[in-house]
């Protein structure tokens, strides 16, 4: 099993099958030395998981772990596209969006969900730049969205 | 006529002509074999055409035809920028903003509509990544606002 | 002094001291010949000096020296991972995100500020692509929230 499969294991995730994507795009994409991912939903067997918004009908740490979700199903799709999870060098951005009414200001912590799975699973080399906005609704009432830029051996 | 205008007729559609962005910013940039594209909004002759949110004001239908029209107006841009369309060899990802209230999820949907131009336009090579969110307003009142990467022959 | 600084210096700015992330996540990120920046709030001596939505609680001027201080700080977190600002040759894309309700549309004219800083310091080269949208709400109650693409020597 490739190394980044292995540690994410260790830690106690389990890469997803990726969804295929049903419209005119793709989950993955290749351009260059960098891999652009779709955002991706918190999908956990076919369903969405954490449905409504982030301080409201979800709790912060419902959100937290939402967010580590998607970033699941990013790494899910990245795996579908190249193969081999180990071709991820190291991660160049995230885009972290959060479903939030306008009182809601703990994006960050949201999106550390993300960002502590992506650095659990390929390390110092995961450490990322990202975005972390709130959003007025997300596709099928997700609590959180998240897409990425990996870079690529 | 460039091939990818010559489809895009075939396909009932016409570039437009790019509207100048009007302060510091341009509509389109090249970096090495990639061309970004500001966020479009859907003008039709100087004008916005779709105005309002999506599922408010908006129909759903409306929304992806706005949303079509942003990605009209994105290859506008790329062809004032390029000088002629066919320098484009795929499309990267897009990012697909859908003005909404909070109990509005299907964005996706919306989205569609840029998606299935840009694949109109370049066929299979342009099936790109893309994040679709929904925002609480958009610059004058659009309905939704396209941006794109490009990749370059 | 480095150049771009001087320039600053002469528009009457100073670039700030970077504020560390203090999460799984950088500032700032070498891409091949880009830079990537993550998205920078208006902080001033460690406060977040415009907070509320733009539109309601912050006017649009005061909306536009936020995201002019966002950008103030994109450009310090660029110095403190280049050594040098002089290594920037232009800016590639901002994403602006601006804290509204929904009868706000006036995002663009409040990226400007962003916009109109970062020409100020790079000169034509500064001028960039960008999106520019409203969000329901931003980490720490920030006005304005802005990330950056740059370009390497």
């Amino acid at each position: 099993m490739a190394m980044i499969e292995r540690r994410l294991r260790e830690a106690g995730f389990e890469i997803p099958v990726a969804q295929p994507s049903v419209a005119n795009y793709v989950a993955a994409l290749v351009q260059g030395d960098m891999l652009f991912v779709s955002g991706q939903l918190p999908f956990e067997s076919g369903k969405i998981r954490y449905q409504g918004r982030v301080g409201d009908e979800v709790s912060v740490d419902d959100g937290k772990l939402s967010a580590q979700l998607c970033a699941l199903n990013v790494l899910g799709q990245a795996k579908a596209a190249l193969g081999d999870l180990d071709r991820l060098k190291g991660c160049v951005r995230i885009g972290g969006f959060v479903s939030c009414s306008a009182g809601f200001h703990q994006q960050p912590a949201v999106v550390n969900g993300a960002s502590d799975l992506i650095v659990a699973a390929l390390g110092d080399a995961g450490r990322h730049t990202r975005a972390a906005v709130g959003c007025s609704a997300l596709p099928m009432n997700a609590a959180t969205e998240i897409e990425a830029i990996f870079s690529l051996r």
